[in-house]
């Protein structure tokens, strides 16, 4: 938890924001509640709600929060403990005690909460609130504001002003103030990168021929529960990088395969790291894998590089994948020019994704508030194309944007058979040639990045070795 | 995921459960869906809802399952996956191959479960189903049985026969089946003991002068998510031991204080163990400290003494309090008779929770689907004395049964206040011998048992030293 004055400060710039946009009104905030595994008591570990932590800070179950738009009042809902409390959970600071430590001088109980909405909703005060991500958050809010459940269940965050009720006015509010990252909170990414370089040295350190997957991902994850609040997404670890997101950890480290490592932690407060390294299983690279390395390695690069205030994230995406372009042609897998290339949407074929994402308290940096709202300016579409269509960060660059830099090859036959089928390949690729990547798996280099004043800057005081003979250095030393 | 024969067998004893007790129609089963940490694509490790994995043993998001009760047909429902899935995940086998491998030979997809349950519902076929312990699945029953959300918001499934539209015939007859483990259970159940065993044995080896309670548990945690699927219950791991869910890690081991651990693990299939340990944070215990260990070891060997055929645990649990009570007896804590004592509840105010708990699939097993179902015989009443009345196992004891024996002393000022203001002790305790304890903290020491044709045993294959030489002689070695 920061010093009072943080929250306070967030909470002014608010209501400051609102204003800006005439909305007035009260904006309502639903902390998280426990989310059990397997049943109601027995939950996974706590985890608040991005902005409810961004905005209140208060980091435990079965709290709300209010904040008047014309005033600036604000208020802090929760049940004080009884002693069946006590004995279970050891006795606790008050409700108000708590509030304190946050800077708000006045709470009620959920009852009062409950009592507050209704009383703003049958007067037509306008009640603000943000798209939730979680079930039990979006039938509360259902409950509060006497929205039909299943309009609730059915409605999609993703799609920008498509949930039911939630406040575009809000959404663009938070969205402003958490997008640009404030010193405080450079230095607390800053520290989740370190931390997030020691996670992925321990699983750098444990890939050896014969080592289980699971393992290297259970070490890299213990490191991240016990210094951090836990990993900030599911660990990707996998011999089999082609698939995005491979969550199974089952395979054995085999010689002359590629291990792409995937992760991050969260901190105590939420912020977070995100890194991905693609490992040779034997700490050698063999010479196909080492050609292909190189280009993502340079892909990573030309972004780095390009990344700097006034230039769109967009038109980096667009050069880092021309550069891939650009190398597989060189390999004989591509023929054409690579502009005419890239304007076919030929990369998504071997990228399928976007160069990066807006991070913060969340590694997909406020997804659920709408990807579209977060990511693009108000001036940009988003494009239809595999690959540039999933990019989730496109905006003009400002000083204070977090950023992922992700480039990556994968070779994955049953996209060429798509792109075949649909004749999407425009004669650009040659097939033959792809033959001998059938199972090479894919590769993936990503970096955390921080546009500065005159540029950007990598996060965290040291950077995982990126470069191909660095990598091949490092591994055969441990 | 077991023989396909398993899943079979299951399915043909609960069809026959629900013909015998005069029950037709179809009963429908709600895998789990993911559930979002932050973000709805960002979720915590995927758990298989416990009655879908028993019965359907699929272990993956995005499946559901009929049983026609008057024939026995069996339906899964799932939808095959996409390009965009594939290049996401990967390929993967389709439903149909995914359902033949748990001997289901028809399948569907999810808009066909949709059909067929209103189907059933609009030509009054009935349509049995159990509580659901996740937001998602009540939003999705309420969707598919047209019961509005806040009904299933606000149901509350702990109390039995209260959870709205849930089938009664169905719970008891899945309780029937799950509550009695057959060899196959047994096995694995023994299996994770054993593994449950390595991992207290992690968290002992580290308790140590100076380190950090977080270390402890996370490396505990570390071994618990590398072997299985993860823990079984958030850790509990703390020199506040009379806090009975302190998942609070945040302390120093210090010198003369308890360290109380109570932790498990789920293996990959879901069966769980549960022990719990109380250490000398040195390493020898204080005269004070053994004088009270060895009444919670005593308490323990007496229930484990007396668990047997026959006998309820509800009369264990009483014996196992009264052991307890003479035993503060003998240190001048409590004046008087220990059958009065126990009858005026005087027990609770130093253990306000019950003897054990079921144990399979879940650490406490079925508790989403009732607890007095679950727990209780038809023929008894839950008590509504502290302590007794937190009891989740009171039932005769038979063969098969797999409980937990976890009896406990705490030192609860706030507790020994609240009985002294509500004349809750009667005049038995001597609250002036009391202070002596107030920084003392609570020791609980569990074990989980397997009620056998002749007895009890302890499963698994070695047990955790409990006696308190033994414990003394682990640590020094250690």
């Amino acid at each position: 938890m920061f010093a009072k004055e943080i929250y306070m400060q967030r909470r002014e710039a608010l209501v400051k924001k609102m204003q800006e946009m005439g909305q007035g009104g009260i904006a309502i905030f639903l902390g998280n509640n426990d989310a059990p595994m397997n049943y109601r008591d027995n939950c996974f570990r706590f985890r608040q709600d991005s902005s409810f932590s961004y905005f209140w800070g208060i980091d435990e179950p079965g709290f709300a929060a209010s904040l008047n738009l014309e005033n600036g009042k604000a208020c802090i809902y929760a049940d004080d403990i009884d002693i069946d409390d006590i004995i279970w959970t050891g006795p606790q600071p008050s409700v108000a005690d708590k509030a304190e430590l946050v800077g708000v001088a006045r709470c009620a109980s959920q009852k009062d909460f409950e009592t507050a909405v209704q009383f703003a909703l049958q007067n037509d005060v306008p009640v603000h609130f943000l798209p939730q991500a979680r079930y039990w958050n979006r039938l509360r809010m259902a409950e509060l504001t006497g929205t039909a459940a299943a309009e609730v269940f059915n409605a999609a965050p993703y799609e920008d002003g498509d949930y039911v009720h939630a406040s575009q006015e809000l959404v663009k509010a938070v969205v402003e103030l958490r997008l640009i990252k404030d010193a405080v909170e450079i230095a607390e990414i800053d520290k989740a990168c370190d931390m997030g370089v020691i996670m992925h040295s321990i699983g750098r350190k444990a890939c050896k021929l014969g080592a289980l997957e699971r393992d290297i991902a259970g070490a890299m994850d213990a490191y991240a529960n016990c210094k951090g609040w836990g990993v900030s997404f599911p660990t990707i670890l996998s011999q089999n990088g082609q698939t995005l997101h491979g969550h199974d950890h089952s395979q054995i480290i085999t010689d002359g395969r590629l291990l792409l490592v995937d992760a991050g932690l969260t901190m105590d407060n939420y912020y977070c790291s995100d890194f991905t390294r693609t490992y040779p299983s034997s700490g050698r690279f063999t010479q196909q894998q080492r050609e292909i390395y190189d280009i993502v390695e340079g892909a990573n690069e030309t972004a780095f590089k390009l990344a700097k205030p006034g230039t769109t994230y967009r038109s980096v995406h667009i050069d880092s994948c021309k550069y891939i372009l650009g190398g597989l042609k060189e390999l004989g897998i591509l023929n054409g020019d690579v502009d005419e290339m890239s304007a076919e949407g030929i990369a998504g074929m071997f990228m399928p994704h976007g160069l990066g994402h807006n991070m913060g308290l969340d590694v997909h940096d406020m997804e659920d508030l709408g990807e579209n709202l977060v990511g693009y300016d108000p001036d940009q579409q988003r494009a239809q194309q595999l690959g540039l269509g999933s990019l989730r960060m496109a905006r003009k660059l400002v000083p204070g944007h977090v950023i992922t830099d992700e480039p990556g090859i994968y070779f994955i036959p049953a996209l060429w058979e798509y792109f075949r089928k649909n004749k999407m390949d425009k004669g650009f690729v040659n097939f033959q040639k792809l033959q001998a990547y059938e199972n090479f798996g894919g590769i993936r280099l990503e970096d955390d990045l921080l546009i500065t004043e005159n540029g950007v800057r990598h996060l965290g005081t040291t950077r995982l070795p990126i470069k191909a003979a660095d990598v091949e250095e490092t591994m055969a030393k441990e």
